[in-house]
């Protein structure tokens, strides 16, 4: 899927939401642990709940490697769905690697060929050869950890003046990269002031924006500073919505909290007359 | 196993070798292919012809992950193999992880529990609360990544002055983290002479070097200045070992390369009179 595809479902969808699958067992409802796959069965319920109030979906690898093989099943089942069933919806695989490159390619084949996702976080710790692999592939994009929305993102990305921060060098710094076009930039919505810096270096990239809903930030303030004049933006949450119900009730639930997000979305496109 | 376990054990052995356990269908020998798990025989393979001259194996994960469940299997089996036969083998997920606090929590358990390393490299762009959470547990031990041995550690570790390079911002830094004393570091071989300041910010901890062998670089210039009076020390080879060979005699092939680093070390202790 391209970003020009993306870009017109968010049009036409008025939503910029990204569902983030951090399916966990201890918290699906108990009714789903007796069923032979219970992380597939929960994230096809959500899915199939939520799927035209949002363009994307992102399931965290954390969740299904602290299952083993069986966790990876599901992940494998879980796009297979997704690219069966759902094939305008951006996938991204929320997996933060990079590796240098030989390895980072097999990272690459791993996420964009066995199995189909559209995009993969990186961490850009190791430099360019730890990302170029990933931006070899045609129509397949990269989420680079820019700003991420936790504590420790103090610890280096925002490191104090006199030198420019850390984050902001990553920015600068990967618009040099081979295939520079495929890459999109995680920036947490905790700090929704620092996007003005960041899109004074990045105007036009796609950003992924965590920690709306259960981290605390506020989708006015991100859009205020983070939208651009094709949208430019994906909003995720997560345990927000996935979690909204632990019962029976759980995928309408989550369809509630999902479309609250998309109507503030729609009023704010509307708004800005993006 | 235990930091101190590992020290006796490289004392015993007269070796501070890891072999890393980048198993690759491209590249193992053909009439392997034909097995029901070859990645797993390939490294059975590897291990029960090299287990005496070395002290510690690395898989990484890329080169799994790879291959979907199949490849996931297939580490599955191998550490179980590992914690089974060679138990005392210090064993290491290169995997390279770090994520917001509540999922690194997730990628320990899966290396920690699920399986069993005792060690996992992480990722420190996303800082503490991306790194304590694979701290937590007792006799684990976390392998962050310092300096690496790719061109691309140019990009951000290695930043020109006035500021303090990065990689050494991260050893400070982190030696501030929650069980501290459960932190290791890589640091590329390919940049020995950087080892010096490395040393004068963590004299005590255990570094993990790779890049030696078939990334080039010299196992004299990493012991002169890495070596400390516990050793402290793993000097890791991949490619320049388990593939030695591509034919049927590749375990007596890995064998012989491993047995001259093992020389090479057990001369260099030896001297350095460690």
């Amino acid at each position: 899927m391209t970003v020009a595809q993306l870009t017109a479902e968010i049009r036409r969808k008025q939503t910029f939401l990204c569902i983030g699958l951090d399916t966990d067992l201890d918290k699906i409802p108990a009714f789903l642990k007796n069923t032979e796959d219970p992380l597939f069965a929960f994230n096809k319920a959500i899915i199939d709940a939520t799927h035209d109030l949002c363009v994307a979906y992102k399931p965290n690898t954390a969740f299904y490697e602290a299952y083993g093989s069986m966790g990876w099943m599901a992940l494998e089942r879980t796009i297979a769905y997704l690219e069966e069933s759902y094939p305008n919806h951006f996938t991204i695989a929320d997996a933060k690697r990079g590796d240098i490159g030989n390895t980072s390619g097999r990272y690459a084949r791993a996420f964009f060929e066995t199995m189909s996702f559209d995009s993969v976080t990186v961490a850009p710790y190791m430099g360019r050869d730890s990302v170029e692999p990933f931006l070899e592939f045609e129509d397949k994009y990269v989420i680079l950890l820019a700003l991420t929305s936790n504590e420790g993102a103090f610890d280096f990305q925002v490191l104090p003046a006199p030198q420019e921060a850390l984050y902001l060098q990553v920015l600068r710094k990967t618009r040099e990269y081979a295939n520079a076009d495929r890459l999109m930039y995680v920036v947490g919505a905790t700090k929704a002031t620092f996007l003005k810096d960041v899109r004074e270096i990045v105007p036009n990239q796609f950003l992924l924006i965590p920690g709306v809903g259960a981290q605390g930030g506020s989708l006015e303030e991100v859009c205020k500073y983070g939208l651009n004049n094709q949208v430019g933006l994906l909003v995720n949450s997560s345990r927000g919505i996935i979690y909204a119900s632990g019962e029976e009730d759980f995928a309408e639930a989550a369809r509630i909290k999902a479309a609250q997000l998309q109507e503030q979305m729609s009023a704010i496109l509307l708004n800005s007359k993006i």
